[in-house]
């Protein structure tokens, strides 16, 4: 599998960065609003078949949110890729939760069923640090990088404790409860940021930064 | 004990408000800056000893926080009522956890010896709320209150759930570590929002909303 990641939202470059790999088909999945020149900039690529992934798209999962419209494409992506990588895994279909760790923290679930029932959105890292800084007089804007006890014991090691001690307080309290609910549980943790998770948990986590792309691939052989 | 409870920052009426109570002595605590003219107000009630919190006051506790210059002065007044609360439920120091929800949430910790270690700072429910519709592109900014299932199953409710059962794990999850480490621990929660916690977990948290002016008091006796 190749990859090839861009920051930001320039994709005039995308021809050049396509051709070399002879691409028949692609997904497009985007949490923004895709702009009319985005769509010519990926027309003009030449891949015969694009497909944009929408609440229309046919999916090999039942999608049972009430609001599919509203539905991020990123978390159905994962959702699929996960539900399929915990059945290659388990030679079986087992229910799954996929964690996704990037500018917002987000949890969904697929029951073993293959029904996507929701999920969870709440900020990530990043979002956490920034908020404590713009919305609050006098707190600074803390790297996330550096010293993390247990307790702060100052303004700087207070705010990085607190945001990265609690989103992995509340990673694991869901994971704890959804395990209890769906005893035979796989937990898939994707997203741009990581977090370095006790040996104990970290053995019913599977970690793959892949899984909206590998999504996106089954639901494109789904449509195929 | 008499409470009022004044949002916003003009001060213009304290006066007024103050007289019936025959006032002697204050203690000001703020987190955000205090201007010449709220001193002027404050002044103007005519409290014969009117003392600001600062870092340079005595406490009755020993504040090891390596930047006490930067310390909200309501964490470490929260910190002092609950440390002498608890050594009168229990009829001697115990170490104590003060968890204020409110902006943000806090984390703070006494122990037995009347040591403040620190704390841990993290966005408190309408800061994550607004976080999540400020700092992204397409989520709505969503109302605390409504309904909460395990799992949001539209946009709307994954957001109240990802926040508010997020903040919870966040919380027990705090609790249960900090009482590993400090087995004889009594832990103290207020601030202006509040949750509904599990009965199991309920009966080992005292909930005080005075919790700040409590310790403000026993600051103030403590420099009298």
């Amino acid at each position: 599998m190749a990859s090839l990641r861009i920051d930001g939202h320039d994709l005039s470059q995308l021809k050049t960065w396509v051709e070399p790999y002879e691409v028949d088909a692609c997904m497009v999945s985007s949490t923004a609003v895709i702009t009319p020149e985005m769509r010519e900039q990926i027309a003009a690529t030449g891949i015969q078949r694009i497909c944009y992934l929408d609440h229309t798209t046919p999916l090999p999962i039942r999608n049972s949110y009430s609001t599919p419209e509203t539905l991020g494409t990123d978390r159905l992506a994962a959702s699929v890729g996960a539900y399929f990588l915990a059945a290659e895994l388990k030679k079986k279909h087992v229910p799954v939760l996929v964690i996704d760790l990037g500018t917002a923290l987000t949890f969904d679930l697929v029951t073993a069923e293959g029904e996507y029932l929701g999920g969870n959105i709440s900020p990530g890292i990043q979002m956490r640090l920034k908020a404590l800084h713009q919305f609050t007089a006098r707190l600074p804007k803390v790297n996330p990088e550096g010293p993390l006890p247990a307790l702060g014991n100052s303004t700087e090691t207070a705010i990085r404790c607190g945001v990265i001690h609690g989103i992995q307080r509340e990673i694991e309290g869901a994971i704890r409860q959804f395990s209890v609910n769906y005893p035979q549980l796989l937990v898939f943790l994707t997203g741009g940021d990581t977090l370095d998770f006790a040996k104990p948990l970290k053995k019913h986590i599977f970690a793959d930064k892949f899984l909206v792309a590998k999504g996106l691939n089954i639901i494109l052989m789904h449509n195929s």
